[in-house]
């Protein structure tokens, strides 16, 4: 029943903002207050006063634009970390422990529905610390035997202690970036470089012919044509980790302007420690700080290996798409897995929907590095205030490669299979063989033999036999595409 | 068996990730079938095995990602429409009937929750009309009567007749993309052009220092500065219309590859018109499907004038903030309105978080422009398989836009005010008003005027009459920036 | 002393980079004076003193990089206007002769040696707006019998009289692309259409397999493919001409900052009327100047179409290079136009280089597309300052898809050959073609037919007579691709 | 004949566009083979009959398109090394040599003009790999006594011996990218991240109003404004560096597909330590020559590198200018060097005009990405064919940072002034600086004091001497800005 008033009333707010909401009940909301004033916030939500304004007053793109969960959690990861650090430097100790174990839940996911606001907010994240700042301090106040409201922990004065919007929100942005990309999608982009490392072995002895310009070319190796997959996913990799350096580096301690003003000494780097301990992951205190606010520039660069990834995978799903073509009339080298109907009608029609589904991803990725950009470039002074909007923006790219990386290895390139026939038809149909007989019958007999082929649409041997250069042995033992896949001895 | 524990697998990972899973009864599911043979679907939702399918081999990126709802809706009409005129072809008319009933009710949102399938799947979309086929064929048959997954109403005969993925798709996208545009976009636009408009009518005789290369220029007045973001608006508006006719051409009739095979004559005209009568909307069919399967130019087309539109919303978003800024120590030009705590003990600080949300906004909409060009020019042969992702990152661009934008103008432009005090000083301040002079005292003393006053911190005023090159009176009659700000008779 | 060193420094450094430059005699030079004093200028050149400082100032990307001829012409084509329409507000029309004929030899590119400055200047052009004031200056005294650098003709009292830079820049850049859009692009892409459209005629009757998803699906006619081309490239026509409307408004007349100061009223009127005139294309004088100077929408807008154009030719170019891959592992439907050798042994290899020259085209103008996004979003107050890079950007795009459609039109889309044998082959082979049977034989058999010849890799015809559901000459009588490839009465 | 009228056509078109063309004698042409046949090229130019094609096929662009010199250089650089190694291999010493010396004479530029082929041609850049052939081979016959044509060293079979243009063309883009980004963009970084350094440190003192959201906010000094600059800068140069590790990665020794068809053994590692020892920098052999050769992975990521930069300096060339922006009307805390004439009658007003080439260059860099994105993820097969643009795009950023952030600091940076006594007057008069008084007065004192000044537009002294909350000898002990710029003890 409060649920239902509560959702009454925030119907009244979010549809009919000018309509008079006059039946809900105020038993079923209790008085949040700010500098601003009282609000009325639904009793069974932990948030406050700014949350529910900033909720109010931007309605922009609904639930599906929520602040994502990655920094929801390193919110809680943070606020832990900063009441433990606080308690070093004064921080009641009841109270400090409270604020831990609330934050430890959000950390944990426990709390996410908290978090109501979208990313399209201020633009320093600020209504999204102080969402952090008062649902902890409403939920450590419960730990604590008090009601929610009352602020005997106060989301300021205690879970914000030392810190300011202006820092926690870069750092935050920092930590589940980092995380993301540790936990998801370096692990997924391994495991699809493993795999296609073992198809690139599977396929080391299958000769087939090469294509450059679309067209023909000379012989390689499937194994060989993977391996080039393989090193491209294995740049990828190294090519995310290389911005790792930049991303390890927390802004926390600079407070409003990246000065440290109302922190102590020491307090950054102490912080940085304990969010380092508390995730497993590297992190340092920012090197400087006005940097660390003023501009996301780490953000730039990982979205920038992101989209170098991006523009890997595609060339990957293109590649494997096309060679998987037919069953009759494309290429036809792959056999690529079914793993749902493609037709009720037409048997073998295996629709590459994995590399369909990598693709998009791809392109996906590309144009949030674009936002990433746009907003990077647009800071101003002392902060940069497009912070939601980049952190959404990787975040969502990092969440679409790593997801997309382990779906296309687990439903597609797991299951590849060469077909061997298709790959030696063409092969030995190709009029690219004709290379080999340069050095017996001479360029001249070798180009006739290939023009006839052509023209006639015959075979490489059929045109040689016909012009009488050389015999069936003769042909037999030169053109050997065994010899053309490495340089010479 | 195997199939069973696929399930289970998937449903804990779906549904309750980190609680054990060995309590589901499988009473809470029914069996499925498509020409991969039988699965298991949760029991309480509508669709069936196809749509199961994907949410198995398509784990990217979680709820958030899941097709729009105005695809989903777009569907609704689009099934119901075709019944419709399937029925006058033929089809049964109490399953049309069935099947119109139960589209409508996906037409209304009211079977959202049975539509969870993600963007990140086959791109054609086969799977999401698969999805709508499914719902809308089991509700029909339960309209009727008849259980779940007994196809009394078939998926594909009845719901899907005369359709294919392939024309529906690209159908349904044009038909949310029109809808959001003409529901949301176009008036949230239209009203923010009125509120500048009346801004600029508001401001019409505040006359003010003009800024060229950020540097002080001559005087305009703030209504005219205003009036060209009015003007920006405005043809922002026009430049979206301008692409409608595009965007009103339906594929539907094109089937697999735009012959229109399956389908009788008239079929692509008659379902064009329905959809038109039914949405309100000037759809027609398209004069060449084989465009409409193989391209989504129109896509890439409109994209491009919401990423214009970003681009002037961006430039008043950034010029709004800049004027705005201060209290004491920026522009000040214009007070903007208070909506939320800026700081506790800052009274003035006025956070320009509108202007914020909204240049985010504009930075994504430029990003998703990329995004949807890039998928747009990968198409390859009769089919263009980036369908789903070109949809939902123009559909989002046009949401936050819409959104944005309505938000800007009521919780900002609409309650801007001047700040005549300080556009006065600066005005007065500013020496380029010293151009005035030139006819008087001559373009060498008017210099050594401006000069002086530079150099030494007064005004024009004190400087002129320090120099004695005019008097008092002399220098009120002549220095008169009312007469700056336009031509002359 | 130093002034002279400087500039014999800038000598060395920009007209003879390799060379020594000790011996170069001052006689060379001549003195010219602005605001900032006297400077050295190439006494064979009629440029100023402010083109001078520009280019010691600027040294950025080197020649390739100089402000666009198109530019430069327009710079022409408007000082000839408005030394026109100023003769008429009072310009001694001696002088306003001699200006008129110099700016004609501008328009005629006559004196492109004189516009030295690059793209990367002040973003409001003024140094190339000066540039094109001095050397008319010059160049018209010359025309009335007086020296060089004498200012006879004044640059500024005289050639740019009643305007700023602020209004001529953008109303350069909007001469220009209009010009270019008329003159180069449309032309060529209209060739392009008919060129396409005549291909589409051509091949009207030729049945092929379609392909969706890469894969094999059901028949339609090489006309028809081609006809979705010839689609595309109409709708982009429309597209670029749909944006004309608001480039054909001119800002002249706005001065400084929008207001038309030092302007009569009138003079924007009658110079939009002289320009179009001069042009014989319809523009007008801007509806508002305070958005014609402080934005470049309708740059960004036009790029947009531009873009919609780029990705349309690069699916064409896509497709076309596959449809002609080959010549016997690829798809080989098409027959390209070999332009060059594309292997010294390897006959009937060509490469599809026209494709390839125009993706890589449409590649860029995607990019620059952001480039003008980007600028035309950056914009603020009175004035955008990224009109030259914007102005750069945008011709670009223009000049390399009116020349990259005009070369695709006549190198290779005019010569293509269906390849009418490997066509019918890949049809007939198809296993698409077993939809025909359903009504006959049942849904089952037809599945039994195709199963069996997917999996022998047989015909379906062999399959059929091999499973004894059909004669002979029933599946010759059914088998019937032409009925394949439009809707049923 | 009709080849003597083809090329006859070819002359007017591209040397002497508007003039007739009646006139000139046969004598200036002589002529050329390939496998085509023969073909007229110029008298006095060393190219032979594949470039001559070229040139007629590919009319995109003009002049300005040519391939960019860096890569006719490292052309030189590249065909000297290749005879270097050859010889070891067996070419004839005679002919090693000459070769040696005619591609030195590329590489240091002198035969710029012997390479008329633009951009926009094959995809492989194979035209602009035989132009260099061909220049080298008649220079090369030319220096042993051999007349141009006569094919005496042969282009093929001497100059692209054990070479492809698949091979040569990806080799010869790493070799001048790494070289332009080493000698050109990385020093001139390097030398303005020292001078922004030295600005830091010379400012280090001067306290001044923080600015977030645009807004006033709490303290820094000036020299830690800038420190966020430098910083920017410096990570910048990391970011680069971080790149060049797979940009030294060499293709040379892949031939046609990557396999190394036609090499001995060793053939890439011997030719990668010449290019390594000639260039002085650590080039290698690439890891996998297939990936080397299908992709340009390598230079998506350079260039997002870039991009970083790119918005680095976009954030400090819109900071310095807006600080920088006034004289009187705008925030005025920098002064900026005066470069040119920024007004003939208003002193004192100082163009950002480095700021506004820097910034263009920033939105050309960020266009340029996205093209390299584009061009980089639409390789298929064994080649990507968009080389030639995306070298074209990236050393066009490359050149454009370099030169851009050169002039930038020697023309801005390096001049920049702090205006003390205004910087000074803002601190002062921000209420900001309140904060300092809550543990005197409290916190709902303080803020009286504040709300009464912003209200009354006084200073804060006066407020709370009015008050009579503080004394005046209390006020100036409490408010002390020095305290504010950091973390406390």
């Amino acid at each position: 029943m409060a649920m239902l008033i509560a959702s009454r009333r925030l119907s009244c707010i979010r549809t009919a903002p000018s309509s008079s909401c006059s039946f809900f009940s105020t038993s079923s909301f209790r008085e949040e207050r700010d500098t601003f004033g009282p609000i009325l916030v639904p009793h069974d939500k932990l948030w406050g006063a700014q949350t529910q304004r900033s909720l109010q007053n931007f309605e922009i793109g609904g639930e599906r634009e929520r602040m994502p969960e990655p920094i929801v959690r390193a919110f809680g990861i943070l606020k832990k970390c900063a009441a433990k650090v606080n308690m070093e430097y004064g921080l009641d100790p009841s109270i400090g422990k409270a604020v831990m174990q609330a934050a430890q839940e959000v950390a944990e996911g426990k709390l996410n529905d908290h978090f109501p606001l979208v990313v399209w907010q201020t633009g320093s994240g600020t209504q999204s610390n102080m969402n952090a700042n008062e649902v902890i301090a409403n939920r450590a106040a419960e730990i604590l035997g008090h009601k929610r409201g009352e602020k005997h922990v106060h989301p300021n004065d205690h879970v914000n202690r030392s810190q300011s919007s202006n820092d926690t929100f870069p750092t935050v942005m920092h930590i589940a970036a980092a995380m993301e990309i540790n936990k998801r999608l370096v692990p997924n982009l391994k495991q699809l470089h493993t795999s296609l490392h073992s198809k690139s072995v599977e396929f080391k002895d299958i000769i087939k012919i090469g294509r450059t310009h679309t067209q023909d070319a000379t012989p390689l190796t499937l194994g060989q044509e993977f391996s080039g997959y393989v090193t491209q996913v294995k740049y990828g990799i190294d090519r995310v980790l290389c911005t790792l350096p930049r991303m390890y580096q927390l802004a926390q301690g600079g407070t409003a302007v990246g000065t440290g003003l109302n922190t102590k000494k020491g307090f950054d780097i102490k912080i940085a420690a304990a969010v380092a301990e508390e995730t497993n992951l590297p992190f340092v205190t920012a090197e400087n700080k006005f940097e660390a606010l003023a501009a996301h520039d780490a953000f730039v660069e990982t979205s920038g290996a992101l989209n170098t990834v991006a523009a890997s995978l595609m060339k990957i799903g293109n590649d494997i798409r096309f060679l998987g073509s037919g069953p009759r009339c494309g290429l036809g080298e792959l056999i690529l897995p079914e793993n749902e109907p493609g037709s009720s009608i037409m048997p073998g029609k295996v629709n590459p929907t994995q590399c369909e589904a990598l693709t998009m991803v791809c392109a996906q990725v590309m144009g949030n590095h674009v936002a990433v950009t746009v907003g990077g470039s647009n800071g101003h002074f002392e902060l940069n205030v497009f912070k939601p909007m980049i952190a959404n923006a990787l975040l969502h790219s990092v969440r679409l490669l790593g997801d997309a990386s382990a779906s296309f290895e687990k439903n597609c390139v797991r299951g590849i299979q060469a077909n061997r026939e298709r790959i030696a038809k063409l092969l030995h149909e190709s009029l690219m063989l004709v290379t080999c007989l340069n050095p017996k019958i001479g360029y001249d007999n070798a180009a006739a033999v290939a023009k006839k082929a052509h023209k006639e649409g015959t075979s490489l041997k059929e045109a040689a036999l016909n012009l009488n250069v050389l015999t069936d042995d003769e042909f037999d033992k030169l053109v050997v595409p065994e010899k053309m896949i490495g340089p010479t001895d």
